[in-house]
């Protein structure tokens, strides 16, 4: 049998996967599994785009455009306007997904070994994309304790050595919902232009900011553009994940038309996401406002409740819909396996993201877990029911 | 300004897209350009599977399963056992078309700088994700004057190295139309277990099989259950090029493995593309049948029209949409773009994807184009006039 590569050995397998099988014997046992660990919107996807999609003339389903239907980059183009991003339809391709965004910005900006700076704790799959372009991901700590902010400046000065090339934070973040300020985004701006670094933004949860809070873009930063790529999609926007539609955004000429040969060879995003989110961008204001007074409450509900909990700590999310939670545990891992293979409350019990893959560090985000707040009050309340009772009796709980 | 990387640098553009400019220079000129330059079919896409699309509920758009949908891969498990090819849907991942099950293929057997064989002329895209996947191409010779038939199987061991890890082949072949036999497809499966390689096919075309002729998979082959790859897709199938649904089908289980986990790191294939590519499992042999008489019948005007042309031969493709034809001209690249800068015919011209694009050696191809026979006979005799009246005048012909 011939070997498999080494980049087939070692990527990784979802961390939260893996607690899959548990959760799947738990639902063949009758016990209600509340999932908080997953960042599925249970939000209706806007039916208006839909059936725009329902009632295209489409006699042949035909390749696009390698960098995505012009019409649907013009009307992008002017949906980044009205976000104070200044961009034309030149500096956009459409990909498929964010994730295939993050796969050009990775194979475009760094050579094999080079290296980019993350905050930690991170998106997960940066991780098997780094794999995947032999890109070296070091991360730089950010701590629970101070609600996960941009660690200071000098950590990633520290960092940087002759083979850092780019530095990446994904803004509001998933999986710690902090929403980096404007004086951050230009401390990172400044960064950037002192080691002449590619400056990478996935900004996929920008429309998710409460408080009063706004958005502020890497692609704001003036004098940069040379060195800011922005990595969106249209997943968490519309509630629609399974379209597959992102994109890739930059000033930067080459980028660009590296992205672009890049994204002809393997011809088009897809054509019914296309169409989909072309007509998404018409989605009335009106479903924004009614989508994010709706995570507003369940944020609410979820840090206040979780704070509760003896011994538990989330800091208070400005963005996204993801909190980390401390908690007074041995292991996360075998804490987030335990609740579905060994406990139920009430016939129910919780699924939580274990936080250590969120982390490179070892031992870092032991005691941490990710919760998505994607379901509907009543579930929050019940879920954080049943994470507080598991604590309770839970055998590796510190004393 | 940061430098781009050197994959950014090198990555091709598209020969074909060269060209673009030219031919849109034509049209805004008023001279018309008869495309036999792209494979985009011209053949409606089945319309019960759109309705399906249309039809389908779909409140949230959600991800779904990163192998893809279960009910899809099982019936794709159908489909394939219809075709002779012994699968279930466990040995089945979706992608985003056949261009994602490549670059799987690619990072999952072969290390950085290890090599892969494939007949020239070859489906030029591979460069690209050769170099996305740091692989090496090296090419065997395969010959117009034997119609593309695969080469005598010692070049293939005089060009086995240490490092070779995988043969690949297109069949039907893109871009010369080539259907390889039961024989030759045992010949490269022996080879395979010989030197304990990878084969990998990409058999998009595979219901395109002319003159009674039969295809056989590489997936057909005993004892070869751990070295076959098959890459697979929608987008000819169904003229559905835009869906970018395809998939990755192998038995052995840590190639499979490895691609789950690839597969988990960008989430999931196109949910409307699933849709819609379920649903045309069931289109009625009928359409099939009669697309296939369509393309046979514009495959024997365009065989018979082209060897008409003095100095011009083609031979005669068993399968696809392509075949590849010899001019008594100096350099297929100029004269490709002198057809569209330089000359028409009765207010028109034709537009050629030049060889020089499909082979990597140099000055192969040189006096080659492929051409892709998806318009109306009507439009190919004009094209193929075209062609025959621009070679009496171009200023590069042989003498």
């Amino acid at each position: 049998m011939p070997k498999i590569s080494h980049k087939g050995e070692i990527i990784p397998a979802s961390a939260i996967r893996k607690l899959v099988p548990f959760a799947d014997a738990a639902k063949e046992r009758g016990v209600k599994v509340y999932h908080l660990n997953i960042g599925q919107p249970d939000i209706l996807t806007p039916k208006g785009a839909l059936d725009v999609l329902r009632n295209a003339s489409m006699p042949v389903v035909e390749y696009t455009n390698s960098a995505g239907n012009l019409t649907y980059r013009k009307k992008l183009a002017e949906y980044y306007q009205k976000n104070r991003i200044n961009v034309t339809h030149e500096d956009i391709i459409v990909t498929t997904g964010g994730s295939e965004a993050l796969q050009f910005a990775f194979q475009i900006c760094l050579n094999d070994g080079e290296e980019i700076l993350i905050p930690e704790p991170y998106y997960t799959n940066y991780n098997s994309f780094a794999i995947q372009s032999n890109v070296v991901v070091k991360t730089i700590h950010s701590s629970i304790e101070d609600g996960f902010a941009l660690p200071p400046i000098e950590e990633f000065e520290k960092a940087i050595t002759s083979k850092t090339k780019a530095i990446m934070v994904c803004n509001p973040n998933n999986p710690t919902g902090y929403l980096y300020s404007q004086k951050e985004i230009e401390v990172l701006g400044l960064l950037a232009k002192k080691y002449d670094l590619y400056l990478i933004a996935d900004e996929v949860y920008r429309e998710f900011c409460y408080d009063g809070m706004q958005h502020h873009s890497v692609m704001e930063l003036k004098g940069l553009e040379d060195n800011v790529i922005l990595v969106d999609s249209v997943s968490k926007r519309y509630s629609a994940c399974g379209a597959r539609i992102g994109c890739i955004v930059s000033k930067n000429k080459k980028v660009m038309s590296a992205a672009m040969r890049m994204a002809q060879a393997r011809l088009c995003p897809p054509y019914f996401g296309q169409i989909f989110s072309e007509a998404a961008i018409d989605t009335p204001q009106s479903y924004f406002e009614e989508v994010n007074k709706e995570y507003d409450l369940r944020r609410k509900v979820m840090v206040e409740l979780v704070n509760k909990i003896e011994g538990c700590y989330c800091p208070t999310p400005k963005g996204a819909f993801y909190t980390m939670i401390q908690m007074p545990i041995d292991d996360s891992d075998k804490f987030c396996q335990w609740l579905l293979e060994d406990f139920s409350y009430q016939g129910a019990t919780v699924m939580l993201a274990p936080a250590t893959g969120f982390y490179s560090t070892p031992e870092k985000g032991k005691k941490q877990a990710r919760i998505a707040y994607c379901l509907c009050v009543e579930d929050i309340k019940a879920a954080v029911k049943c994470l507080e009772e598991g604590l309770k009796v839970y055998p590796g709980r510190e004393k």
